[in-house]
C-alpha cells in the first residue's frame, strides 16, 4: 500500500514545525512557566464585558456562527469609519495572511518582505511556493525605502510591513508609510499587519482610502484586546479584495463565541484605554530592569520591549536559554544583527518582578557559559 | 491604480457565495426563524460540562490555544483507542477538507465524490483547481461500487465518502465500508466523513487500522456533540499523512475555548447517549409528521430526515420556500432525484411542533402554487 500522492509543491516543504508554543515548552520541561511573557499576548487580559459575552454565548454554541460576521463586521465598520464591504473577519491575522497569500501567490510570484520579520508570513508564502525577497532592517526598523525599492526590482505579488514593527517594537511615523503606500508598484499589493497599532501613540496609524486598491491592513482582537485565545482577525482594503476572499474561504470558520467577544470587546474601548495605559506603564518598567543591568531597551510602540543583550546573537540566545531555564519564557528575533536582543512581552507586576529578578542570574550564568 | 493581480485558479473561481447561512437568510426576510432546523446542528445542545468548561476558560483567551492541541488529541486518543500521531485537530471538518485537499490536489488532478455529495468538499476542491467526477446515489444512498469504479478510471487523489450520508441521512454497514477501503486504488486517498456517526447505531463504523494509509477519516464536535459554534473537527489516520498537515496549517487557528470545550464535551459520553435517544425519538416524531401528511420519511442514522415530498425538484423547493416563508428553517438535497426530499434536523419538540404544524400549509401552497 502506497500513501496518498502529495502535490509536488507540499512535497518540497520542509516537515520541521516552526511554531513551537509555550505549552509545547512546559511539556518538554517538565514544568510551566512562571511568567508567560514571551508570544507578546496581553496578559493584563481582555474586556470584562468580552469575557461576560464569551461566557453567555457558550449556551449557544450548538449554532453555526454567522458565515458573514455580519454583526461585528457593521461594528467594525462604524469604528474605522469605513464600509463592511470593507472588511472581512477571519480566524485571526495568521488565518487572513494565509487566505490572502492562497488570492495572489502562484508558484514562482516573489512576494517582498524585511529579513527578521513575521515567521508565519514567511510560512504561507512557502506553502503557497511563492519567492521571498528580503531587505534588511535599517537601524531596527524596517526599511521603507529599501522594500519600495526591491519591490521595483521584483514585481512582487505582496510586499509585507508591520507598522509597528514585530520582533523590535519600532515604528515608522504615519506620513511614511502613507508616502510608501504611493509608491507601492502597479500590480504590488502592500500588506499593512497593524496587529500592535492599539499600543502605539495616536496618530500613528496612517489615514488610507479604503477603496485604495494598493494595499490591505490588518488588525487583531489577540493583543490590544486581549483575545489571543479567540483568533479573530480583520482586514480593512477595496471592496473587491475584500470580496475575493469569499472564494476561498473556510466560510463557517469562526467560533461563535469568539465572534460574541470581539464584539464586546470593540464596545469597550475604556477598557482598551486601560490597557494601553498598563503596557505604557510596563515598557518603562522593563527599560528600568534593563537599565539595572547595564542594558539597553529599544524604543517601542508595542507591548514588548527588545532588549540588546549588548553582544552577538550567540550571547542573546544564551541569555535567552537562561531565563527559559529558569521559568521565564521569553522569546527574541531570528535574524542578526536584530538577535542581539531577547524580546519580553509587557504584563502585570507579578510577571515584571520575575523577570526583574531572573535577568541578573541569566546574564550572570550566560556570561559564564 | 490597478489591484491585486490574482493568481490565473483565484481569478477563474466564481464570486457567488454558495453558503447562505440562517443569519444572512433572517437579515434578508427581516425577522426571525421560529425554528432553526435547517443546519444540522444539534438543537438538544452540547453537554452542561461543555458549556461549563467553555465559560472557565473563557478567562484565559488572553493565551493562544495550544498549536499541537496536545491535551485534545491525547483524550481523543485513547477514546479511539489509537495513538496521538494518528490524529489532528482542525478548525471543524470544513478547515481539515480544506487542509487535505491543498496537501494533495494540485490544478488538474482527479477527485471521485458522489454527485449530490457534501458541497463545501467540492468547494475546496475546486478552490485548489482539481477535477471534480460525480457518480450519482444508487437507491437514495451513496453508491460504494460506483465510487471505485471510477476512481479504477480516473486515478484520483481523493475520494469522498460521508458514511452516514449527508443530505439524505442513509448508511452503509461497516463491512461494506471496510471492504470498499481495500479496494482504493494505489496512490488514492478515502475521506471517510463520519460527521454524524454518534447518530448511527452502535457497530456502523469500521474497524480501520489507523496506519492504513488508504483512508483517513473525519469527525467532528459539531453534530453529536452540540458545538457547531466552537469549530472543532478531527481527522484519524497514518502519522505520515497527520504530520504532513503541520506544513500547512494555521498552527495556532484553534480557539483555546473551543479546545476547552471539546475536551469536556468528550468526557461527557453519559450526555451524548441521552443526545443519541433525543435524536432516535425525534427522527421518529418526524416520520410520523411526515405519514400525517401522506408523506414518506427516508431511514436516516444521522440527526436529520429526508423527507421526501412525493414529487420532483421544483415542488420540493416549493414546500421548502413554503416553509421558509413560514419562519421553518429548513434545507434539502440539491441533485435529482433527491431533490424530490426535504431535509429536517431533529430537534426538541417546541421545534417540532413548529414543523408539524407548518408542513401541511406548506404542502397546501406548494400544491397550489
Amino acid at each position: 500500500m502506497i500513501g496518498p500522492r502529495y502535490t509536488p509543491l507540499v512535497a518540497s516543504l520542509p516537515e520541521t514545525v516552526p511554531f513551537v508554543g509555550p505549552e509545547t515548552q512546559e511539556r518538554l520541561r517538565g514544568r510551566p512557566f512562571r511568567a508567560r511573557i514571551g508570544a507578546n499576548e496581553s496578559v493584563f487580559g481582555p474586556s470584562p464585558r468580552a469575557v461576560a459575552a464569551m461566557r453567555a454565548e457558550a449556551n449557544e454554541v450548538w449554532k453555526y456562527g454567522d458565515a458573514q460576521n455580519h454583526e461585528l463586521r457593521q461594528a467594525l465598520a462604524a469604528h474605522h469609519g469605513v464600509a463592511a464591504e470593507n472588511i472581512i473577519v477571519g480566524e485571526g491575522i495568521d488565518g487572513l495572511l494565509g487566505y490572502l497569500t492562497r488570492l495572489v501567490v502562484a508558484p514562482g510570484d516573489a512576494v517582498v518582505t524585511s529579513d527578521g520579520a513575521y515567521p508565519t508570513f514567511n510560512y504561507h508564502v512557502a506553502g503557497f511556493g511563492g519567492v521571498l525577497h528580503k531587505v534588511p532592517y535599517r537601524d531596527d526598523r524596517e526599511d521603507l525605502e529599501a522594500l519600495i525599492a526591491r519591490a521595483r526590482d521584483v514585481a512582487p505579488k505582496l510586499i509585507y510591513l508591520a507598522n509597528p514593527d514585530n520582533p523590535m517594537g519600532t515604528a515608522h511615523p504615519a506620513a511614511s508609510v502613507a508616502a510608501m503606500v504611493t509608491e507601492v508598484p502597479e500590480g504590488s499589493l502592500l500588506i499593512l499587519d497593524e496587529a500592535y497599532i492599539e499600543f502605539a501613540p495616536d496618530g500613528l496609524a496612517p489615514r488610507i482610502d479604503p477603496a485604495d486598491p494598493r494595499v490591505i491592513r490588518m488588525r487583531t482582537f489577540s493583543k490590544g484586546y486581549g483575545m489571543a485565545g479567540a483568533r479573530v482577525g480583520y482586514a480593512i482594503g477595496a471592496p473587491d479584495l475584500i470580496g475575493a476572499f469569499d472564494k476561498i474561504r473556510n466560510h463557517f470558520g469562526m467560533s461563535r463565541i469568539s465572534q460574541a467577544g470581539a464584539l464586546a470587546a470593540l464596545e469597550d474601548q475604556a477598557h482598551l484605554a486601560q490597557v494601553r495605559a498598563q503596557v505604557a506603564a510596563a515598557r518603562d518598567r522593563l527599560a528600568a530592569i534593563a537599565a539595572e543591568n547595564g542594558l539597553a531597551a529599544l524604543p517601542s510602540a508595542t507591548n514588548f520591549v527588545a532588549i540588546d543583550c549588548g553582544a552577538d546573537g550567540d550571547f542573546a540566545r544564551r541569555v535567552l536559554a537562561e531565563l527559559v531555564a529558569r521559568d521565564i519564557f521569553v522569546r527574541m528575533p531570528f535574524v542578526a544583527p536584530q538577535d542581539r536582543c531577547i524580546r519580553v512581552s509587557c504584563a502585570p507586576e507579578t510577571e515584571m518582578a520575575a523577570f526583574a529578578e531572573t535577568l541578573p542570574q541569566a546574564l550572570a550564568a550566560a556570561r559564564a557559559g
